[in-house]
C-alpha cells in the first residue's frame, strides 16, 4: 500500500525548524508566505463532489455547503488546498471532514485519476474557474458519502438535492468562482444529465 | 436517477413471447442461440477487480476467485455477460452477487467510465485478452468491497492477496484469457505498482 | 503493438461456411440474424464526437451529420456497430471513414478508456439514449479530426459549429436517441462548457 | 474556446510589480523564492508521455529523453513545473517544445482529465514518485507526437523505443524519480503490455 506520509524530517526538508514556526498542519506555510506564494505560484486543490448513490452506484442525490459571505447565500463544493507533503488522498479525508464533519464516511477514489481538473485563474475569463486570490490547480472528485454530515463552523448548512435541482438556473446563480461549472462536469460525467 | 429497467413489455420488443421461450433471467436467449450468436456478434461483458481499500481509498489487497478447469487450478475476476434491457451497473452489482454472495456490499461506481476496456478475441495475440468462445467486449471496472465474500458454487475459492502478489509471476500464472494483464492494468490505475 | 485482426480462420471460429455467407465486412450476419439478434443481445457500438482543436488541443468546433429522416432534418454524431472480431480502434477508423471520407484524418485516442459509455435502450426513459430498435451499449470518444470531412450518401450533410451552438436548444432540439446529452457530456468532459 | 491567458494585469494580483522583478516567463518566482516556496508548498507540475501511434491510434513507440546526472545516464519524460497564471495544457505545449523541439507537433489532449496523478514527495517510500527538491503534484498525460523530435540541451539524446523495451528492466532501472513507473501506467492505460 502507499504511504500516509509521516510528519517530514527537518533533515529532509534541508532545513531545521522550532517552536513557533508553521506546523505541519499549517501546511508548513505563515499566513504571509501564503498571501505571498499565492501572488506567484499555482496552488494545488482539491475539489469534492459529495454523492449519495443507491445500491447500484447511481447518483441519486448532491451535497451541498451554504455559505454566507459578501454577495450573500452562496453554495460551494468541498476542498481546500493540499498541504506540503500531503498526498491527494489524504488531502480529501481532511477537507471531508473538515467541511462534513468526521461521520460523513466517505467513500475516497481507489485511483487518483480525477474526472477533471479545474483551473482556477485570478483573471476572470480564462476558464470557467475564477479565485480572485490566488492561481488553483484543482483535481476533482466525485465522492460518495455513506454516513451523517454535519457543516463545519465556516458553512451555515449542508443540503442533499437532486441533479436535476443542482443543475438548475437558481442553484447554479447560486454557485461562485463557477463551481456551478464543476457540478454540471461532475454530473454529466456519472451520466446523471 | 437513471431507472433500473423493468421486464419490457413484449410490444417494446417488436414480437411476441410466451410461455417456455426465454426469460428476461436467462438473458432473452436460448443456449442455442446464444452459441450461435457467439460466432457473430461481439457480446457485451463486464469485469469487475473486488479490491479493499483503507480509510483513503488506497487499495489494500485484491480479491481473486479460484477456479478448476481442464488446465487445473486458475484465477478469475468477477464479472460476465451484460443482459438484453440490462444496465451496466446492474449487470455489475448482478455478476459480484453472483459470484460472491449478497453480503459483499460492493460500491459500484458512480460513473459508467470503465477503466479501460477489454477486448476478448477468439484468434489469440490481437490484444492480450482471448477467449475462445467468442469475441467479447468487456467494460473493465475497480469495485470495492466493504462485506464478507463467500465464492459461488462456480468458484473454489475466494481471496484476498496484496497488489503484490497479484502481480507476481505465480499468480499471474494461474489466470486465463489474459485476466492477469487486467488485474495490473487496474492496480497501474489506482497507483498501486 | 496490438495487431489488427485479419479475417479469422473459419477453425477458430468452430464452424465452415462457404461462399454466399455474410461476410466480414457485413459484420458476419445476416440481415435477418442480426434484426433477431436486436431483441435479444446489447449491441456493441460507438459513438465519436469529431471536433476541432486549436494548437495546445482545445476544442474549438464540434462537428455534427445533418441527416433526413421520418421526423425531418436531424443532427448526428459519426459511429455505428462494432463488427465481429473488430478491434474498438478500427471500428472507430471504419465509422469515421464511412461518415466523414477518407481525407479526415483522425486522431483515434490512444487509450481504449471511453470518455462515457452510453446506454440506448429500447425502452424510452431508462436512460438519457434511447434506441428503438435495440439495446446498443455505445464506448463513446471524442476524436481530433484534422482533414477534411465530406459526409457520405447517408447524411445530407457535415458541419463544424462551435461547442456553445452545439449545447444550445435548438440544436440540441435536433439530436435524435439521446445524442444531444452526449456531445455535451463530451463537451463538458473537455472542459468546454 | 478557452482562452490563453495573457500577462496578467498587475491589478488582478493585488500587487505592483517594477523592472527587475521575476517576469511571466520566469515563473513570477525568483530562484530565491522558488527554492524557499519548494520546501513549504506542494508544487504543480505536468508529465508527458511522447508516443508514436499508427492510424488506428494504437500506440508503436515511446519517447524517452536520455540525461547525464551525478548517477551517470539517466531516462526521463518530458515535462516540468506549471507557472503562475499558466494553463494545463499550455505548459504541456511549452514543455514539449523546451524538450523536443519546435518541431515535434504534439496532439495535446482535449481533454484535461489525466490518465494519473503522480505524486512526488522529498520523502522516499511514500510514493513511487520521489522528487529530493520538493513535492511535486504531476498530472501526467500520453501525447502523441507526430513530428521531429529534437532534444534540447539539457539532454543528451531522445530516442523511440517499443513499449515493451520501455517496460525492460535494464530501461526501467535508467530511470530516477520513479519515473519508469509512470510510463508502465501509461502503457497500461492506453492496452500496451
Amino acid at each position: 500500500m502507499t504511504v500516509a506520509p509521516e510528519l517530514p524530517n527537518p533533515d529532509d526538508l534541508g532545513r531545521p525548524w522550532s517552536v513557533g514556526e508553521p506546523t505541519p498542519e499549517s501546511g508548513w506555510l505563515s499566513d504571509e508566505d501564503l498571501a505571498e506564494a499565492r501572488g506567484r505560484l499555482p496552488m494545488v486543490y482539491v475539489d469534492a463532489v459529495p454523492v449519495r448513490v443507491d445500491a447500484s452506484g447511481d447518483v441519486v442525490s448532491v451535497g451541498l455547503l451554504l455559505r454566507m459571505d459578501s454577495s450573500g447565500f452562496t453554495r460551494a463544493l468541498v476542498g481546500g488546498r493540499v498541504n506540503y507533503h500531503e498526498r491527494i488522498r489524504d488531502a480529501l479525508v481532511r477537507h471531508i471532514e473538515k467541511d462534513l464533519g468526521p461521520m460523513a464516511l466517505p467513500q475516497i477514489p481507489s485511483s487518483p485519476q480525477p474526472f477533471t481538473v479545474a483551473e482556477y485563474f485570478p483573471t476572470p475569463g480564462i476558464t470557467p474557474f475564477h479565485d480572485v486570490r490566488q492561481h488553483a490547480v484543482s483535481l476533482a472528485y466525485v465522492v460518495p458519502v455513506a454516513g451523517d454530515c454535519h457543516p463545519s463552523q465556516t458553512a451555515l448548512d449542508f443540503d442533499w438535492i437532486t441533479p436535476e435541482e443542482a443543475c438548475s438556473d437558481v442553484v447554479q446563480a447560486a454557485f461562485v468562482n463557477g463551481q456551478g461549472t464543476l457540478v454540471k462536469q461532475a454530473l454529466h460525467w456519472c451520466g446523471r444529465v
